[in-house]
């Protein structure tokens, strides 16, 4: 287990509960974890996806600038301590099932999101019909 | 194990050959699954995310219309076999170390792709500031 403190957010209600109600109540998976798809709030454009444990989903909230778990360095993450590169979070909303959640955000900074010094995580697109091996293309977002 | 023919997909090589190279060479986690982001190909709208096998990966990519791993149902499963609310991948992207997948699609049928019955399974918004428990706001995409 990555995180012990799931219980910062509320148990888990019926299907209907957490489909159809108003109360936010996250999954976290087996190892404590809820993914977070990041686009960018002006072009739309898929940034990233990262995990986030519950201290870092409650920052993130309570805060408005994203902070994930890295699963690689096993610690807290606040995107862009480093970089400069923040990210600051416009709109934050949930899936059906509440297990992903979805942070539309404006980018700080440079305007780099991956780590590769890449607006977007999502650099390359996977070419149709391009035989075996299946071929990239570069081509920045 | 959810999966036993990754094999299908080229051995993964150094982290530069995967971050900067032009071969697909997606990474499957423990269960042998790799995420999958879905959005609107006119919107840019997030309509879901789910999981998909190699298998599914590999129909996904050769047929053009999005196939997924059920976690629940453990089983291929292939978006609208029921409803007709089919996904036709318009593009299909990867990020830099290939462990999640970005589709941009057109969605058939009558347009829904939550399994609720509305567009985007991420119909509601997470209220800041809201108190505990944080609430949600229904503003269907």
């Amino acid at each position: 287990m990555t995180n012990t403190s799931s219980s910062a957010f509320p148990a888990r209600g019926s299907t209907a509960d957490i489909e159809q109600g108003l109360t936010f109540q996250p999954k976290f998976d087996a190892d404590g974890l809820i993914g977070a798809i990041v686009t960018d709030m002006t072009t739309g454009a898929v940034l990233m996806f990262a995990w986030m444990n519950s201290e870092a989903l409650r920052l993130s909230l309570d805060t408005g600038i994203a902070h994930f778990w890295s699963r690689s360095r096993k610690r807290l993450w606040r995107k862009g301590e480093e970089s400069g590169n923040t990210l600051a979070i416009r709109e934050a909303r949930v899936d059906c099932d509440q297990d992903v959640v979805w942070l539309r955000v404006s980018v700080g900074g440079a305007g780099a999101t991956c780590h590769t010094g890449t607006k977007s995580c999502f650099y390359r697109s996977i070419v149709a019909g391009s035989g075996e091996p299946i071929r990239l293309q570069r081509d920045d977002l």
